[in-house]
């Protein structure tokens, strides 16, 4: 069975499609640029790569363009075959307790919750409504980034501001990587094969988060009311004192906007080091002795340590930690430098296992708390998501 | 030897004269409301307390009240008496590595130093000036709050924001609650008689604030640039996303200064509660079973316990636990909801030992870790500083 995983931006498209028998990934793809003068539409499938500069008028045009490479490359033969769509929502709020079947009324509950989400939450319901006008018989569901945090009680998701923020504005921590914690400690669960298991992920990518999980539920995640929240990112600065927009907004003159865009885009890896937000270039800049790329690497690994600990007395003890994402799956370096200032909580890693790639237990064995690397997949996950909700099986 | 320690605000100067050969007070007092239009002296001294309402003009003519006072009631014969002035200063920046007598150059310092501390510092050159005005020839220290935390890392003491932003503007984590934390770990220190000792003050009051405390020197610290920064406090919110600028300039139409006044005045136990800023009043709410309060409480002690297993980690172990301050010394109910979360580290509490007041170990024989309630001492530690600074043994 073909279900299609989707993630829509404002000017973008991703897409996955899987043939869920097997759960593989059949073809995937990227359409950039949509609304803007030269778009770009890449597809991928069976190792090969298609790339092309055409017009991507809207949202629409691009699941137009997407579909007929799919039927171009006898990727499908029948429009029939996509049984199911899913699409990733950045912000359920306080609405969405689970993931669910999109209808009008969850089309206009997403919209409304657009304030906590500015960028991501409308260019959803455009990705949505271009593929109901393209496959009006096909089911589409939701998920949400923020669903799996939504165990966390209220001691956890509120904040010591003015209760009347909460309640009027639903000012409180929602999270977000959701999906990607989820998938990754449902495979940890299955890994640890124990009850009441006692789950850090450290989802570490450009965007970064940790998450504390007990039993398979969220009981605290490192994001806030946004993303912007936690430890310090490729280009977020993660926790600040909130002095600060007093001091910028009078030395540089700047806006709450323009203080949140550099708190968001030119601060993290990238504001550290003045070099990048791509930890590659961080570790290589680090090779060559560039000082300020070390402090940002250890500014970053400092504050995951940080949470870490802080979940691990949360959680009353802990069976495992999950890395995963770009840099939790890639980056060794990063991996040593965490695990290494755990010591103290019996945690130690075997340093050969955790220069393998792929899924692996990298702890060694005199650890108390095992260790592993788990690649995410968001995308299949939001298939699964599909499959149970259609209820295609 | 007489030494007075002040601690001047902007509008109110209180003071405490100590005889140093035994480190006891003689008397203490507070100037209000000064230069409006009905000022409040304060005078306590062998268990009796003098008010009187007057107008009080300016600093200076609050200092020739103090003194006058003290001549009248005999606390003092001459004014030769006093040998040494200390002086609280809330931030002393990246200039001031240590504490230091006063001199010209000095006070410009610290009134450089006002944008990151409006309210204060220059409240304390006022203070500053009108005892070198009245005391000419009585040397002055001041003491600043920032220099205790002036051994942390820059990989600790730096945001992931913009580098030019510290490098141009000072924005760091500066710590606050210093001379508090120097004093109670010093005593700590004395108790645990114990090389490279691993210590955690908690100093809980209206303002409240953590300290990981490693052979004596500060390593790491819940509050940051200002204040404001760290665990939620009476009327202060702790850490935040910082998008919530964003939503609530755009809800309340309200400026950068307005936010930030209702995350310092308007938030913490008493935005939650709804009740009060003050710790006892939201434990008599509690125990009435109001449910706002006891959130209140609630979110201050996770948030407490966070930061505890941070720096039990960023510490590698830890021999010891301070409470200290009003909430510290006084709320048996609050100490032991944070030492209860604190059993995964082998750390637990002596429930009797835990209900006396005064200097005392809390912990049971079975804690790992000791706990103690170290009565603060701000004002003695200054007295101690002009000694040392002004050479006065």
């Amino acid at each position: 069975m073909k279900i299609i995983s989707v993630n829509a931006g404002s000017s973008s498209l991703k897409f996955q499609l899987f043939e869920m028998d097997n759960e593989t990934t059949i073809a995937s793809g990227l359409i950039e640029r949509i609304g803007l003068e030269q778009g770009i539409v890449t597809i991928k499938y069976s190792g090969k790569k298609i790339v092309n500069n055409l017009e991507v008028k809207d949202h629409k045009v691009a699941v137009d363009i997407l579909l007929k490479a799919l039927f171009e490359n006898h990727i499908i033969e029948t429009i029939d075959e996509i049984k199911g769509v899913g699409h990733r929502i950045v912000q359920g709020g306080e609405i969405f307790d689970s993931n669910c079947l999109i209808n009008q009324k969850v089309v206009s509950d997403i919209l409304d919750l657009q304030e906590l989400a500015p960028l991501h939450n409308k260019a959803h319901v455009t990705g949505i409504n271009a593929f109901l006008e393209v496959l009006p018989n096909t089911p589409e569901v939701a998920v949400f980034d923020t669903t799996f945090h939504r165990t966390m009680d209220e001691v956890t998701y509120l904040y010591a501001t003015p209760y009347e923020w909460y309640t009027k504005y639903g000012i409180r921590k929602y999270g977000a990587h959701g999906t990607s914690h989820q998938y990754v400690s449902s495979i940890c669960n299955h890994l640890l094969n124990k009850k009441d298991s006692k789950i850090i992920v450290c989802h570490l990518g450009n965007g970064a988060s940790i998450c504390a999980i007990r039993d398979g539920k969220c009981i605290d995640t490192s994001m806030g009311l946004t993303p912007l929240e936690g430890i310090p990112m490729g280009t977020r600065s993660g926790n600040i004192d909130p002095t600060i927009f007093g001091v910028i907004s009078k030395k540089e003159n700047k806006t709450i906007d323009e203080i949140l865009n550099a708190l968001n885009k030119e601060s993290g890896l990238l504001g550290v080091s003045g070099i990048s937000s791509d930890s590659r270039d961080i570790e290589d800049a680090m090779k060559s002795g560039i000082k300020r790329a070390e402090l940002a690497f250890n500014i970053q690994v400092k504050r995951i340590v940080d949470y870490i600990a802080s979940y691990y007395v949360l959680l009353e003890g802990l069976d495992a930690i999950c890395f995963t994402a770009g840099i939790g799956e890639n980056s060794s370096v990063t991996r040593k430098a965490i695990v290494d200032k755990l010591k103290v909580l019996n945690i130690y890693l075997d340093e050969d296992l955790n220069k393998l790639r792929g899924q692996n237990l990298i702890s060694s064995k005199e650890s108390s708390v095992k260790v592993y690397v788990i690649p995410t997949n968001e995308e299949v996950m939001i298939a699964r998501e599909v499959i149970r909700l259609a209820n295609l099986k």
